[in-house]
């Protein structure tokens, strides 16, 4: 196993960087700045490398293409999270002023169309295949936003809402991702198949563990602890925490409260960290990562399948 | 000529209507019935039609095709109507509650990026040079909603500056679909010329007279005038009503005005109405129809060329 798990991709990352950089350019030096305030805020890049991984993995060669793939997945991606923020009354991500406060709304949501809109001719020519996963990732992704906007502040909302709720939110982008990489290479059903099964497993478990920091809080990213509670917003830390015989009860009317405080946020958040809920999320995650690291080992051994692996345990230790 | 200008593609119109729906659909049945709300809105097609009658007059054979991409973006069109409408606080659009007020923000914000990824999509695999074409019709969309945000309420801004705002607003989506009919059909320099240039002319010629139409208001759309003034938007009617020596400086002072009221509005329109303004624009709207006229009579004579002939007047006689 390499040392560090993005070793045989070194030299592919600041690549990503710039392509992203590259593909947001706009002639208009305010709404380049904009994109380029988005983008450098410091997002993982789980989306090009898990494509550039997929595709070397599967033994494709064609590195600039998987990368300018790749990265175009991540400017759609950070076309969404405007757009999230704008919805959520988001005021902080990743410990700075989300775009539509450090701008403006209307210029957000513009900003935000453009970058989707560059994203999506980024990806250019892929196959049709690729071109159907991609559509229907925009589907589930649409279709789960609504789903998690009908369950805000619902207590009956089950584990299977949640996973309804999070495919859509981060897992079929993942997914689409990666499928993107591998069908620049394979149109083998076994193959596509290994792949489709572990990222979509490691969408899920990102997700998981970004919602239990939500809860738990992050040194690194600033991010604010307690937004999703106060937005009403279904996560399992508090799917399982409402199961618990000792708070359930009161950590639902405090999940069901419209008018929830600050200080009632706080206890909400103490209340979950007592129950069982936070290490059941994790036990979660972490069976998704396992499950996605057998699912990989289909593969044959390469650096770049050892990346797959090291990617999909980052995903469930990092605490950012 | 024919009686009626869309009589060359009476029997394709019904299709575009059919691939708009079918496009736009969701298993998610309130996001399908949102979609279908705004696209059922009663939209005048001209992208679908400018798509189709471009590519037939330059010879073209598919039919189907030059439907798909102009419905694409008619898709896309729909899609910024809805950001739009958020951005302007808009209430009503052709008669009907705007989508984020018959639904809500956030959905409708979600429901406009579901749309703009389908309309994108749906454009398929297009030949590189209408890739580009697209791309840049992109950003000259955002750039343009950004020039038109820094321009609210200004009083120093020129014809040049309206020119700039609606060829992002308007002209270049109508450009790009007119363009992508071409390019399935021809790579001929000259000919793809007659095309970009009709296309550009007639798509400000379209919105002139839709700036027109806040001022003088129109039966059938039951759409409210003086929208554009309430929300200080520089139109071309205003522009040049502010350049009339009787009524300018008192027309410059309620369109600089942040507070400005209703009646303030009504004032406003009835003090346009007085000054040459409207007849100018009219003239104005006139003059690059009959350029777009004269323009696409390079192309051989053909039902379809007549049709763009009549697309043109059209345009500028409409009443809604």
């Amino acid at each position: 196993m390499a040392t560090v798990w993005t070793d045989s991709i070194r030299d592919d990352i600041p690549r990503i960087e710039e392509f992203i950089l590259e593909t947001i350019h706009s002639e208009n030096s305010e709404l380049d700045e904009m994109c380029r305030y988005v983008v450098e805020s410091g997002g993982k890049r789980v989306r090009p490398i898990v494509c550039l991984l997929s595709h070397l993995a599967l033994g494709g060669q064609d590195r600039e293409r998987a990368i300018h793939i790749g990265s175009a997945f991540e400017i759609v991606h950070s076309a969404t999270l405007i757009h999230d923020d704008i919805n959520d009354g988001g005021e902080l991500r990743r410990g700075r002023r989300t775009l539509h406060r450090e701008y403006t709304l209307t210029k957000a949501i513009v900003a935000g169309d453009f970058m989707l809109t560059r994203g999506y001719k980024a990806l250019g020519n892929l196959p049709e295949e690729a071109m159907q996963v991609i559509a229907n990732a925009a589907s589930a992704m649409s279709e789960g936003e609504f789903t998690q906007q009908d369950f805000e502040r619902v207590a009956t909302v089950t584990e299977a809402d949640y996973f309804k709720i999070i495919n859509g939110k981060t897992a079929v982008l993942i997914n689409a991702a990666a499928m993107a990489g591998a069908f620049l290479v394979t149109k083998d059903h076994d193959k596509l198949s290994v792949i489709d099964q572990y990222s979509s497993k490691i969408g899920l478990a990102f997700q998981i563990i970004d919602d239990m920091l939500d809860i738990t809080g992050s040194k690194k990213t600033g991010k604010r602890v307690g937004i999703d509670m106060t937005e009403g917003k279904p996560t399992l830390p508090v799917i399982y925490a409402m199961q618990d015989p000792k708070h359930g009860d009161e950590i639902r009317s405090l999940f069901t409260d419209r008018d929830i405080t600050p200080e009632e946020v706080e206890r909400s958040l103490e209340l979950i960290k007592e129950t069982d809920a936070l290490a059941r999320c994790q036990r979660k995650a972490e069976e998704l990562a396992d499950e996605a690291v057998s699912i990989i080992r289909a593969l044959p051994e390469s650096p770049y399948r050892e990346s797959l692996e090291g990617l999909a345990l980052y995903i469930v230790r990092r605490d950012m």
